[in-house]
C-alpha cells in the first residue's frame, strides 16, 4: 500500500537536493565559521550565501535582516520578549486567539508571571481577525504585535501587511508568525512595515531544528539566548551550518517553484470539492477567500476526528485533527473554539494539507476511501450512542 | 599537501556513522514525532532510544532527565534562567571567571538588566578554582552554581562532584556546563549532586545545532523556550529529529571509545613535551594534573599568536588562539586574564585539541614545521620592533 503523506502542516519531508546540499558540511567542510584557520574560512561563505537565498524568499531588503535560530517556536519566543526588554515603558501585547502556542503559551506566562496585558483579538466564524477590536487594543502601551501571516490549522490568511501599518501608528513593533505562510505564498518584506517575521525551514521541505527571525534592519533587539558573538549578537552558539545551508537551498527551491500555488491550489479545490459532493454533513472552515492554497480544513458532522484519523492511517493516508502540536490531546483546537465552532462538530475536523509532493493520486485515494470511513463511523456511533453533534452551516478544525 | 586539524575543542568532524545514522530522518522518516499518524509514531522511538543512548554517556538515572535542545549555549542559558524563575526568593549566581561566555555574557546581562549578584570565582595561575573565595559566596542567597566541566581553553578540570556537593548544602541549584568534558572523561551523573548539565553534540562527532541539558528528575525547572508539549513541556518547538538521533549514535561511539583517552592523552604529551624540548620559551598552560585528555595549551614567549596560526595555517594545520567565539578579538582571552598571565604572553598562546580523528603524523608534523615558526616570527619582532614581552615561568590560553 503507497503511503499518502497530506500532513504538510506539520513538517515536510527534506529535499533531496536539500539534503545533497547539507552533506558536505558534516563531512568535509565540518569547521567552526567562527574559526580564524581554512577549516572555518570556507563555512563562512557557504553561510552567506544561506542568508542571501533566504534574503530572496521572503524579500527582505538586506542579508544581514536575516537572523538564524533554532525554529519557529525559537523566533517567535526571541521576537516578543526583546521588544519587552527593548520597549521597557510598555507593557501591552496584541495577538489573535488563533496564535500558534509558541506565541501563545509564551504571553499566557508573561501575563501569569510578569504582569503583562494580553490583548487576544477575537476572529470570525471564518476565523477572519476583528478589525474593530484590533484597532481598539492598539495603544501607546503597546510593545508589540504579533498576529501570524496564516493559520496552520485551517490556512486563513491575515492581513499583516495592513496589520503592520496600523501597528507602526502607535509605535509599537509587529511581529509576525510566518512559520506557514513562507515558502507558499510570495513575500515582499521590504515594502511592508512589518519588524519580524518567524520562519521554519522543515515546514517547507528544509530540515528540523533550523529557522530564522527576520529582523528589520535598525528595530531594538535584544536575544533570547546569550554568549557567543554569532549572529552579529543576536543569537549565540555554535551556527548549525548544515542546517543553515539546507535552509538557504529549501528557500532557493520554495522560491523557484512559484507556480506550485495553482498547481497545489487545484489539488486542494479537487479534494474539497469532491468531498462535499460525496460525503452529506461536510463543511470547509476558514477563510473562504483568503486562505493558504495548500490547506483544507474540512469539518465532518457526527464523526469523530480521531476515529477518523486512525481509519485513514490504516489505508495509508496521513493527514491531522489540530496541528501536531497539540496532537494527543481530546480537546478540540482552540483555533476552532475561537471561530465559534461548537465542539461537538470541531471534533470531527480534519486537515488534509499538501506539497509540491503531492499529485493527482493523493486526492484520487483520499476521495475513493472517506465515503465509506465516514459512513462506517456515523454508523458505529448511530448504533454505539445517541449522536449528540449538531453544528452551523460552515465549521472547523485547524 | 594534508590537512590537518587539531581544533577539536571549536568542533569535530561528524562521524560517517552519525551522518549514516542521521539520513533516513531527512528522508523517508521525516515525520514529526508529534503527530499521531504512522509518520510520526515511528520516529517517537528513534528519539527514544537517542535519550537513552545520552542518558548512558553522562550516567543518568533516567532517560527522561535529558533534555534536547539546539546545543550548549541554550541550555546554559536555560539552566540559569530556570533557576532564577523557580528560586525566585533568591537573586545571586555563582559562577567562574573562566566560565564560557554562554555564561559569562548572560550573567552580566543579568546583572545590568535585572540586579542580580555575580559572584565570579576567581582561578589561580595553573587555572584552579579558588575554594575558599567558592565556599564563602555560597549563601541561602545563591539560586544556582554554574562551574563548568572542563575549561574549553586550557582543558582545567574542574571538581564539580564537590563543588556541587557544597552547593546542594545551602540549597542552590548546581548546573555545570560540561560542553568540553562529555565524550571526553567518563561520567556518572547519578552519583553526584548536580542538578543540570549542558552538552553539544557538535563537540564529540556528533552535527552541530543539537544539544542536550540533563536535568535532574525532580529539580524545578521553567523553559526557556515555550511553545508545545515537546520534551514534557521543557522545551518547546518540533524536535530536531535528525539531529537527535545523531546525538544519540554520537554518544553512543564516545562510549564505546573508551580506551581513546589514554590515546588522545599519549598524543597530547608527544606534542607538549617535543614543543617543550624543541623551543626555548615555551611553557604548558592549564592544571599539570587535572585536565582534558585532548587539550594542549601552550603558550610561546616573544611571538604574537595569530602569526603562529597564520604560519601553521599555510603549513596546513588548524588550531587557535583561544576559543573560536572570541576569535577575531585580539584582546587576550578573559580566561588567560583570570589566571594573571601577562597581556603579552597570553598573546602568544595557542590551543591544539585533539580528537579520534587525530594521530600520530598530525604530531610528528607540528613537531617538523613549529620551531622554525617560532623563531621567524622571534626575528621578525627583533627586527621590526623591540620585544617587550616577559612573562612568568608559567603561562597559558585557553
Amino acid at each position: 500500500m503507497r503511503s499518502i503523506y497530506l500532513d504538510n502542516n506539520a513538517t515536510t519531508r527534506v529535499d533531496p537536493e536539500v539534503i545533497q546540499a547539507m552533506l558536505p558540511f558534516f563531512a568535509d567542510q565540518f569547521g567552526n565559521p567562527s574559526s580564524a584557520h581554512a577549516f572555518g574560512s570556507s563555512i563562512r561563505g557557504a553561510v552567506r550565501k544561506a542568508r542571501r537565498q533566504l534574503q530572496a524568499l521572503i524579500g527582505a531588503e538586506f542579508d544581514h535582516e536575516i537572523v538564524f535560530t533554532s525554529g519557529g517556536t525559537e523566533s517567535d519566543n526571541a521576537a516578543i520578549l526583546s521588544a519587552l526588554e527593548v520597549m521597557s515603558d510598555r507593557t501591552e501585547i496584541v495577538t489573535s486567539a488563533v496564535e500558534h502556542s509558541a506565541v501563545l503559551t509564551l504571553c499566557a506566562h508573561l501575563e501569569k508571571t510578569r504582569g503583562v496585558k494580553v490583548h487576544r483579538i477575537p476572529v470570525d466564524r471564518h476565523g477572519r481577525l476583528d478589525l474593530d477590536a484590533y484597532g481598539t487594543a492598539l495603544t501607546p502601551r503597546v510593545a508589540i504585535v504579533s498576529i501570524m501571516w496564516a493559520n496552520n490549522e485551517t490556512g486563513t490568511i491575515f492581513p499583516v501587511a495592513k496589520l503592520a501599518e496600523m501597528a507602526k501608528k502607535t509605535g509599537a513593533l509587529f511581529h509576525t508568525d510566518a512559520v506557514q505562510a513562507v515558502g507558499k505564498v510570495p513575500m515582499d518584506l521590504q515594502s511592508t512595515a512589518i519588524d519580524m517575521l518567524s520562519l521554519s525551514g522543515h515546514k517547507f521541505h528544509g530540515p528540523k531544528g533550523i529557522g530564522a527571525l527576520y529582523l528589520r534592519r535598525g528595530v531594538p533587539f535584544s536575544s533570547l539566548i546569550k554568549g557567543g558573538h554569532q549572529e552579529r549578537d543576536r543569537r549565540a552558539g555554535t551556527e548549525n551550518t548544515a542546517g543553515i545551508v539546507g535552509l538557504g537551498k529549501a528557500a532557493e527551491l520554495a522560491l523557484k517553484s512559484t507556480d506550485d500555488e495553482t498547481r497545489l491550489k487545484s489539488l486542494r479545490d479537487r479534494l474539497e470539492n469532491g468531498i462535499l459532493q460525496r460525503v452529506p454533513g461536510a463543511f470547509i472552515t476558514g477563510d473562504p477567500l483568503k486562505r493558504l492554497p495548500n490547506t483544507a480544513s474540512i469539518a465532518f458532522r457526527h464523526v469523530e476526528g480521531e476515529g477518523m484519523l486512525l481509519l485513514l492511517n490504516r489505508c495509508g493516508i496521513a493527514c491531522s485533527s489540530g496541528s501536531a502540536c497539540s496532537s494527543g490531546s481530546l480537546e478540540p483546537s482552540h483555533v476552532l473554539r475561537a471561530m465559534d465552532i461548537p465542539d461537538a462538530v470541531a471534533h470531527g475536523t480534519i486537515r488534509f494539507s499538501f506539497s509540491r509532493d503531492s499529485c493527482d493520486e493523493d486526492v484520487d485515494r483520499v476521495l475513493e476511501v472517506i465515503p465509506g470511513i465516514v459512513e462506517k463511523l456515523r454508523d458505529d456511533s448511530r448504533f454505539g450512542r445517541v449522536a449528540k453533534a449538531s453544528g452551523p452551516a460552515r465549521s472547523g478544525e485547524s
